[in-house]
């Protein structure tokens, strides 16, 4: 029972998913946005010394040119959605199976058919933006596909650079946030809707499949990532997978998942308990919702203007912190949280080893403490928050209760 | 009409879907295979003059160390599954996330658990193999790992090696062959599980969804791939996404889709017709149905002894050569097909630029030819077609009927 509601939630308290209006809204806001994410791009191409930016990272050519591969869909679509940032142009290089498809989406840009073979355009390409110095994306470009470009023009310099579109997705526009919101109530409502088929004897192959289902019907274009349900002392697995385990009266059962809704994602976590919890498991919960209460408190303590903006890094070590104080348990192996936008896992990075520069904002991320005991049993509980300091807002956007839910009974 | 039948295909027209017995066999065989697999991977060493393999794909992982990631997990997983294979021992680096899973799966390795920095464990883990010069998958790392790597321990010579793993991988034992035909026959009963909701109306959205869900609950641990389905002038987009757009009477309906059973793919296409096709689309249809059979029949005169084993450019020329002799409608841009197995897409190629060596066997490969006319239709046809030269066997595993099929009539 959720003590906030008096009562299990429905997917009703939730907001509806969205309507062809809204996403329209979403589609203008976003090609208006995009020469403003180019200019911000191309104003590190001075200070670097660059004339022109290679990129391949599908959330990338999204961002900056409105072309869409699918998750995945990069491993097979060859050098198509790759694209190059020049100083006045933006080019998107594409095989025959892509060129429609890109002169659809990627409206500003010239859509160039390559074929399967980048390295034989790669001179003429370079050379039809003026560049001699190119900085590429070199978290995501192979060593392999570096050397041949590399070879196919040697006095073109290649300058490998990482995380500079990252960091400007890391801080949203209007528009962003509110798909990111859009999906998490779409998630919302897709766990409320699953509540009453959990019972002890369904396995969490069953309820994960299902509740992608209550997903992918309930508003998701897409799932975030395949949802987990992990029954237990499986539960104690931070990335475990569902298998054939039955729900089990007296033991946790956790659901990590996410939907996406027009590009952008959500990702949650809730431990629930089928049936009475044991007074360990209990406990167990109760420490890790009081730290994620704790990092959270800490951010209205931001906008309250009683506290600087704080780190990655020091909300991190707010949450560990609670955990440790109590002592009972091993705090989360993991970070606390990710930033969470058109990928799963953006900036900005909350973790033991995240930047020790103020958080940007607006931003929106996971905040997500867990205990793990091996073999026994593990608690995990993870809501997105937007945060924006300029505008003196903290907001969960997950909205699904995070009190004790007992399940099943 | 599906003619071979006499009536449209039916779920149990085709093989059930594997039973816990199969499951296990198939994992016991991969076991079994792991140690002849290391051994071909070592068999390069001393001619590249290396002492190790340095890998991160997570398909190699799998298929040699058992160690399993799912589609795209990967790219929230860090460092955890790269692994390390020397001459005597194989390295499988983890996160704390994935410990507990490693030591389950990946039971012939030393797990390290290197936390998020696997440049910092670097040297200790190549000096743990007693390498120098250590082959690195350059398709699959990326340059800026690389630098890392090479900046973390100048003195270990990092070998850029392609394609080694993916080569073997081509080349499948009978438990892979026998996934990839439970995967195909997973599909098989799917498409004919949704054949009688596909009326004018039902959009290609609704199609794609029920079918993905056709395929999740008959059998398959995760789709191959997003399934595809585009209506009428839609099908003209060799790789277009489902969308709001509704079945229309006398056009096109086409699907391209796959399933996963114990890590292995299928992959197929049917293009239907939605009520009585145009002659024109009826003549497209015959045409690239010609092809896909003039490439199968190329394969069973190999195996009859009339010719000798063809490349993979050498069937991508036949079947183009039947389009382009007809030359009423363009061939198909993209390439005749490709391995399957792990990954969607691997060895061998089938195309026109593909080896001219011959085919590997035994292995499994797409014949999918296809005609595309701009805003107006497409027809692909694409099958599964295992080929064992040195047993004389070619076998569709794909069975699922390639005659006209109409259907919502």
């Amino acid at each position: 029972m959720a003590d906030g509601l008096g009562r299990s939630p429905v997917p009703d308290d939730f907001a509806p998913p969205p309507a062809a209006d809204d996403l329209a809204r979403w589609a203008a806001d976003d090609a208006a946005a995009r020469p403003g994410r180019l200019d911000r791009l191309r104003e590190r191409f001075e200070r670097h010394d660059v004339q022109a930016y290679f990129g391949v990272r599908r959330e990338n050519t999204r961002y900056l040119t409105g072309f869409v591969l699918g998750e995945g869909e990069e491993k097979v679509a060859g050098h198509s959605g790759q694209f190059l940032v020049g100083r006045d142009e933006v080019v998107v290089v594409v095989d025959s199976r892509y060129t429609i498809q890109a002169d659809r989406e990627a409206t500003g840009a010239r859509i160039e058919n390559i074929g399967y073979d980048l390295p034989g355009a790669w001179r003429r390409l370079v050379e039809s933006l003026g560049a001699t110095r190119v900085a590429v994306e070199a978290g995501f470009v192979s060593h392999a596909l570096w050397r041949r470009l590399d070879a196919a023009a040697p006095d073109v310099e290649l300058v490998p650079v990482e995380g500079w579109v990252e960091q400007d997705r890391a801080i949203k526009i209007d528009a962003e946030l509110a798909r990111v919101a859009a999906a998490c109530a779409v998630a919302d409502r897709a766990l409320a809707a699953l509540l009453p088929e959990i019972r002890p004897g369904v396995t969490e192959r069953e309820l994960a499949l299902r509740l992608e289902w209550l997903l992918r019907t309930g508003g998701a274009e897409a799932v975030a990532f395949e949802p987990t349900c992990l029954a237990g002392a499986q539960a104690a697995l931070p990335h475990g997978s569902p298998g054939d385990l039955p729900v089990e009266a007296g033991r946790v059962l956790l659901f990590d998942f996410g939907a996406q809704v027009a590009g952008y994602r959500s990702d949650m976590t809730r431990t629930l308990f089928v049936g009475e919890p044991s007074e360990r498991d209990r406990g167990v919960y109760e420490v890790v919702a009081a730290a994620q209460r704790a990092a959270i408190a800490t951010l209205e303590a931001v906008v309250g203007g009683e506290l600087e903006v704080p780190s990655g890094r020091d909300l991190d070590r707010v949450a560990r912190g609670v955990i440790e104080a109590d002592a009972r348990w091993p705090a989360y192996g993991h970070g606390l949280g990710h930033g969470i936008g058109l990928a799963t896992h953006e900036g900005p990075s909350l973790s033991r080893s995240a930047s020790e520069e103020p958080l940007p904002s607006p931003t929106v991320f996971s905040v997500e403490p867990g205990i793990y005991i091996e073999n026994e049993t593990g608690v995990r509980i993870e809501d997105l928050v937007l945060f924006d300091a300029g505008a003196g807002r903290v907001e969960r956007l997950t909205q699904f209760p995070r009190d004790v839910l007992v399940v099943g009974g």
